[in-house]
Parts: structure tokens; C-alpha cells; sequence
């Protein structure tokens, strides 16, 4: 292998005190990611301030085109503009950039990486290796498994998204409506279209020509692109849930050629990242609350679908600010040094 | 019409203390159904309490099989042991039983009614008139109206159902928790084997041999009975979301023929008991916290399936106490003495 395991990198972290930004340092720390230098950058209106790390707290630095110097490998955690204004000032000093936003995901020469998925695609980055969208991670793991042995012919998706999905002013504004819940106060919404807590919202995304939401477009294409399967049939209807962390998704899968149910238990709890728990009759089940802040896709609820000939339903939650974000990022990395890619 | 409008009717309301006992009392004041006596039976230990009925007060009575001397038109909303055990006393007794339990639905001399969709069966009964499950009311009357212009192939759906879908002590179980989660103390499940309050939960019912729990099993079979399509396909996952009352369903309609959104829009907005909301660019979709108290089934998010030849996506809510309960019935007895079932 051409990098050493002994080598330690110059890490920044772009949008470090984003809600995905600070799981990255929690992730970063936690897995002793070999760091020889650690940055936290940020707007200049938080510069200054200290955000916690590893025991300890880390500085943060203003985000600039100069702040990339000596950096060897950049976690990007900012929204789509900001990623597409300072990324390539990041490759341009050498870094190598994972990013979580949306805006190179769609390109040709940007690898879109889910570690168990499609780990061998990294190779082919040009500086940018992308992370999929929250959603799209836990489901092509899962379809991925299941192809393997049966094919995909359809999957249908609707999922129950936490608040962290959105950012860290949404966390905050579910927990102020919670508040004034509990005080009979009435919730005021500001951050998002609707009233999230004590409700369900089809929406607070951007549609486009067919009213798809950009969520549920984000789904479809990179599932896609992930899989290398540009046919591949599947439809969701995303949903905004009262949950701070942990995104879950009523999953129908239309497979090519049978496969049980227990089969398809055999298939996943074998796999990497992905954890089964599934016992309804001892209403045993993942649910956000019990599946934030763990590593793993937890899946449960699998049954065959009585409604067509070859298919299965499930349900699967992540934490979507771990595997649905930091987490795979880190992945991500660890895989480049792992393959020499970074080194 | 054998019926004669100002005919009064002696009105019973079994489980009156119960959370659509109580919508039952506020629906029949509201649309001024013709009452000459009211009795709320609850169990012995509500009896000699009062409830809010019409801008004053009702007694609790005890419920007992001799409940029922003089009642022409008796509501049941208890749960399905109860109803087996009082609801023959009341059909004895000579009144007309609504029942909103599962106790009666699958029997084959029990028109099970959404009056939008089949009212012509309640001529059919034979002393008992079952009500649908609160999922399967909005869904079957969003099905019907889309198979008789395009047919039906497949339904797939996946539900966000409200606490008060399991009654009172778990909507009251949500405020506990949520009054924890504001005050910083652990959240207590007691009535629902997993926290609901800032959770989501596929879960709290009884599954079958295959795995589907009773809850889905009755959308499956009761849409079925109603819609008249003993073979129809239809796959639901149900979860429980924390929302004190309205039902959300994310809803996948496959047709036999092409329909295009704007059309199904057309059909749905001049259907009786739905309203179309469904503006996306402008977040217009139905939520649970806006729907809630109201009547209709409100339908938006309806989009083209991208991933079949013929199919819709679209999103749905309703009242569970109104529309999915309470309404239906009293729609249900509003119908029988129009047609003079009742009388």
C-alpha cells in the first residue's frame, strides 16, 4: 500500500460549528483519526470562538481561500454555494475534499461514495469525493444487499426525517415549539414553513416541473449513480418528522426473483454497517430515539410484500447526522489513506 | 321515504368518556343531529360524571345491557371485547348499532360504510353498521374516486398516525414526555412500549404470522371489503408519529390507465368529503396540526409516479377523531335515516 499507517494529516473542517461540522470533530476524535493538525473553520462571525474536541476544545478559524494551506485532507459540511466558492481553493492547495453538500454530487469526475457500497470509486476522484444525501446512504446499503442476491426491480420510499436534516436552526426551533407546547403556548414557525413539533410536514423543500421536492429527486439520482444503475425504478415522498436526530423510511422493495424474509435478515445482519433488529412481537424495532449517535443502519420490520410477486417491506433507521453524513465522511477518508488514495 | 325528517331519535353513546366518544358527542351537537334523549354510558367507575355536551353538560350512566330500553340509534366506541359483549343487548333492545371497534367489520352481514364510497350496503345491515379504521376511511375514499376514472392496480402506503389513534392515555402519555423533553427530565413510556414524544414508532401493535401488524392487516382487508375488490393489492407500513390528533399517509397509486395529476387533482377537489391542497412552490400540502377539526380528507403532494408506467404519489391527511371516527359515524346514521333505514 502506498500510504504509510504511521502518516498523520493536516484535517480541516469546513462548517465546524454546523450540526454536521461539530459531529465531525465528535467522529473524528472518536475513531482517533490520525490528525497531525486540526482546523475549524467557519463564517467570520464565529471566528474566535472555541468549539469542543476531543476533551478539549479547538479554535475557530475563519473560512478563507488562504485557510487551506498546508491541509492535506478537508471535510466539507456547509450548504451548496459556499461548498462550490472555497472547495476548489481546497484542491488547489493540495487537499483532498469530502464534502457533504449537494453541489458536486451530480458530477462525472466527483466519486459519490458509500464506503460498504461502492468503496472502489474513490480511486477515480480529481480532489472532490462526494457524500450522499442522509436518506440515499441507509437505503442504497440496504437495496445493495438485497440485489446481490434477489435484483431490484422498484423501490418505493417514504421517509420520516428529524429536524437535524435541516440544520441546527431547525433543532432549535423544534425545540422552542416544544417549549410552548408544554407551556400552552403557541408554537411560532419560523425556520420552516410549518409547525414541526406535534406535526408531520410533506415539505420545506424546493420542487421542481413534476413537484418533486429536491429531497426526493436527491434519492432517485444519486441512488442511482451509487448503484450504477441509471434505470433504476424508485419513487419516495419525503416527510419532516418532530425528532431532532435519526431519520427512518418506510422501505418496498421489488426484487427480480424471490427472497424470504429471513433470508433477506441473514443477508443484512451479515453486512457491514448494518445492524437488524427485528422482533415485532416483542415490539422489538429501530426507532430514532434508540438510534442516535450509533454507527450503524438499523433495520427491522421485514416482511415479504403481500402485494406483488417478489418483494419485500422494511424499515430502516440511521442517524443522519453519523452514517447519513460525518460518519460516512470519515469512512470515506479512512478508505483513501486505506487505498493509498490519500497519502 | 319511509324516514320522516323530524323524526327525533333516542341517541346512546357507548364509551362516551373515550376520546371519539367525546368527538361523537361534539359532532352530533355540531351538525345538529335530531336528538330527543342523549345517554353517554361509560364504565361504572365515570358513571354520575359529566361531559361537555352542546354548550352544556351530560351524565355519565353506567353501561349495561338494560343501557339500551328506549334508544333507537346507539354510537359504540369501545374496543372490540366491549362491543361483542354490549353491542347484540343494543340491537336487541331495538336500536340501530354504529361501531367504531374492529369487532364487526370482517362479518359478512355488517356493511362496513364510508358513506362517500358505499353507502348503498346500509341498507344491508341487520342491526350493526361497522366504521373503518381511521387510515382506511381517507385512503379508500382518494382510491375510489381515482380507479373509476384510471382503475386500480397496486396501493402502496405508508401511514403517520396520531396518538389519539390509540386513545387518551396515550395522548396524554405524548404531553408527559413532551412536558419532560421541555423540562429537561428522561421521557417515560408507559402506555406505548417505545417513547413517542421526539420519536417516531413502526410499531405498538400485534403482528401476524407474516408480520404485518393488525393495524395493517385491516387496511388491507377492510379496503378490500369496502372498495369491493376482494383481490385489490395494497402494502402498508404503519407508524406511529408524535401528533395528538390527524393521520398523515403517504400514498403510491398504481392505475390500469394513465392520469395525469392535474386530472386527479380535477377528480379529487369535486369529490364530497376531500379538498385539494397542493401548491408545493408555495409549501401548500395538508399537515396533521392544520387539518386537525376539521372534516375533510385533504389531499396534496399529488405528482405523476416516476417510477411506473401508470401511478400517482401523493399525500394525505385526515382528522381520526372526525373523518377517521366520530364524523363517519354520525355520517353513517345521517345516511340510514335519509334512505329510511332508520326511522
Amino acid at each position: 500500500m502506498a500510504g504509510s499507517p504511521s502518516r498523520l494529516f493536516n484535517v480541516a473542517v469546513v462548517g465546524a460549528t454546523g450540526v454536521v461540522g461539530q459531529e465531525l470533530l465528535k467522529v473524528l476524535a472518536q475513531r482517533h483519526f490520525p490528525i497531525a493538525g486540526l482546523r475549524a473553520l467557519a463564517s467570520g462571525r464565529s471566528a474566535g470562538s472555541r468549539l469542543p474536541y476531543n476533551g478539549g476544545s479547538v479554535e475557530v478559524e475563519e473560512l478563507n481561500e488562504s485557510a487551506f494551506a498546508g491541509v492535506d485532507l478537508a471535510f466539507f459540511a456547509v450548504g451548496g454555494a459556499q461548498s462550490l466558492e472555497f472547495a476548489p481553493a481546497a484542491v488547489e492547495a493540495g487537499a483532498l475534499v469530502i464534502d457533504k453538500s449537494g453541489a458536486w454530487r451530480a458530477k462525472d469526475n466527483v466519486p459519490l461514495i458509500v464506503p460498504e457500497v461502492n468503496a472502489n470509486r474513490i480511486v477515480e476522484n480529481e480532489g472532490i469525493i462526494a457524500v450522499p444525501n442522509c436518506c440515499t446512504i441507509p437505503l442504497v446499503m440496504v437495496v445493495d444487499q438485497l440485489r446481490r442476491e434477489a435484483g431490484v426491480e422498484r423501490v418505493v420510499v417514504a421517509t420520516y426525517q428529524s429536524a437535524s436534516g435541516a440544520g441546527k436552526d431547525l433543532v432549535k426551533e423544534l425545540a422552542e415549539q416544544t417549549q410552548a407546547i408544554a407551556e400552552g403556548r403557541r408554537p411560532v414557525a419560523a425556520v420552516y414553513p410549518h409547525q414541526l413539533a406535534y406535526n408531520v410536514v410533506p415539505g420545506g423543500w424546493t420542487p421542481d416541473e413534476e413537484d418533486y421536492n429536491d429531497e426526493e429527486v436527491k434519492l432517485v439520482k444519486e441512488s442511482r449513480k451509487i448503484l450504477e444503475d441509471p434505470d433504476l425504478r424508485l419513487v419516495a415522498t419525503c416527510v419532516r418528522v418532530p425528532v431532532p436526530v435519526g431519520h427512518g423510511e418506510a422501505v418496498f422493495i421489488e426484487t427480480s426473483r424471490p427472497l424470504s424474509p429471513q433470508r433477506a435478515r441473514e443477508l443484512l445482519a451479515g453486512a457491514p454497517g448494518i445492524a437488524v433488529e427485528d422482533d415485532p412481537a416483542r415490539q422489538v424495532y429501530p426507532t430514532p430515539a434508540e438510534t442516535a449517535g450509533t454507527d450503524e443502519v438499523h433495520v427491522g420490520r421485514i416482511r415479504r410484500d403481500v402485494s406483488v410477486e417478489n418483494g419485500l417491506a422494511l424499515w430502516l433507521v440511521s442517524d443522519n447526522l453519523r452514517k447519513g453524513a460525518a460518519l460516512n465522511g470519515v469512512q470515506i477518508a479512512e478508505r483513501a489513506i486505506a487505498m493509498g488514495v490519500l497519502s
